[in-house]
């Protein structure tokens, strides 16, 4: 019987993860038992809400565990299967963790259609990330042709397809990467794109127009806080919120599930004729995963964030 | 020639404003010239948003300057007319502000339908008030069966019409009045209509669902203040927006015009109906504005406040 390895959540993060946060376990690679198949993991995606997992405390999902394997979206390949409706070589997505193997009994398992782009991603920009960018932008930030449209962590998976939908409706997009913004954004900002928050969202609000869109995809720069501090619009925000009619929006991907084949229609087309491109930052091995999603925290990263687990072949 | 009285703008208020910061002017009647009419008031409407007016400082709408008319809306009887459209006798609602009489070209002068209700509530249940009410509970707050509706300012011409438009909707509505905000909403809040601030808001924002929305229609609470604090909720304002995604909305009644066909149909139909049924706060003479005005920032009126200005006949 094989060996399989897993990144268990050791300890609790204050402040920001550090290496012993983590621990790397060896387990038998389990055998699947009746309508159950074994997954052998080819990707793993890192990204920013699994800070949120590892602390206790009120967010939008439960936390891993201390002794937990740490959550996480996979691209895998069937390797065993006494399930129907999988083949052995079939690649699928699925949300099995920080690991190399993973039994599953087929529920929230999805076929990766090849034909769409590489399998990666299927957990790139034809994936979550991909989604949030799309139904962030359109559906709650409705950027109209000539508005001026800001993304902060325009470098990341989510912020630079957002900044390219932007274009393909018309807008002008702007990437949020250090000062200079108010000579970037002559006309004002009419979407914001917030996924950082902090000193970049003090730097955006006085800017945005009447009429202004903020959806809130996510948080990074707060993510390590260990005491909630005021931010310096504090004392303004309802009152411009009133006075400009903004709209602040939060949202996570799958409250739009049911847009999902409209982002994988446009996406893969938008990919299929070069009008969205994207990058991929890999780091090799699944050990390499703890020290990836700490640089993942600090803006390390340009483009997704993926952990090369296994070969594309066994 | 008869004399006419009017209230300007003496200086602009520090905090709370004063009796002194107004002062009363008698001016000639003018005659109309050609393609003009001449209004005699019966009724001016005082809102909260007039507050905003008194100061300098970035609003949605330019400041009254220092001895110019206050701003309001009316409701007048056309008293000569050289306008074909307009005969004497007619009654209009027009933004004529705080005097006994104005001239028009027939621009902004709405003709008020009398079949509809008594001519008052073209100023309010069935005019401004009323329809901010409307739009901001109906499209963003989107009230469903079974959910539970705050309301601020519940005893205003806006907050009253909002808890009877969510109750028609088949939501339970919460209309603010003291502490016992938790008790009264045991299964936390889905809509917050916010036309308060302060406290009000301090004591809402933790009870929140997952979803809710608030739309943002005013801040009496904060309209004297002199300098902004941050609220004690500032720091997790945002980070709450994320996690439960939460929608804030700025908005103010004239963004919704395309809506007022609705909204007329359908309010005048529950006020006959007796579904929603409204209160007037009236005082006597266009004298008293000023410190009726003064008394409405302080919570004082039940219902909307409007100012006697002239008799229904002349």
């Amino acid at each position: 019987m094989s060996q399989g390895k897993r990144i268990v959540l050791a300890a609790r993060p204050v402040g920001e993860p550090k290496p012993s946060d983590f621990r790397l376990e060896e387990f038998a690679v389990p055998t699947p038992g009746p309508g159950e198949v074994l997954l052998r993991t080819i990707w793993l995606s890192l990204d920013p809400y699994m800070r949120g997992r590892m602390s206790e405390g009120p967010s939008y999902a439960a936390p891993v565990p201390v002794g937990g394997v740490m959550e996480g979206e996979a691209v895998s390949e069937v390797a065993a299967s006494n399930n129907p409706d999988f083949a052995v070589g079939d690649i699928v997505r699925i949300r099995s963790g920080w690991q190399t193997h993973a039994i599953s009994n087929g529920k929230g398992l999805i076929k990766v259609d090849p034909k769409l782009g590489p399998i990666s991603t299927s957990i790139g920009v034809l994936g979550m990330p991909g989604m949030t960018a799309y139904t962030g932008l359109l559906d709650i930030g409705k950027p109209q042709p000539g508005e001026t449209v800001v993304v902060a962590g325009a470098s990341g998976a989510v912020g630079s397809a957002v900044g390219q939908i932007a274009r393909i409706k018309g807008a002008r997009a702007v990437g949020i990467a250090g000062a200079k913004l108010k000579d970037a954004c002559p006309k004002g900002i009419d979407v914001y794109f917030e996924n950082v928050g902090g000193a970049v969202f003090e730097a955006v609000f006085p800017l945005l127009n009447p009429f202004a869109r903020v959806p809130v995809c996510g948080l990074i720069a707060h993510y390590n806080d260990t005491e909630a501090k005021p931010p310096k619009w504090a004392a303004s925000l309802m009152r411009a919120t009133l006075t400009k009619r903004l709209t602040f929006r939060g949202f996570i991907v799958s409250d739009f599930a049911a847009r999902h084949g409209d982002f994988l229609r446009d996406m893969s087309t938008w990919v299929r004729e070069g009008k969205v491109k994207y990058k991929e930052f890999v780091t090799e091995g699944l050990e390499s995963a703890p020290g990836a999603f700490i640089g993942l925290l600090k803006g390390a990263n340009f483009g997704k964030q993926l952990v090369r687990v296994g070969p594309d072949k066994a």
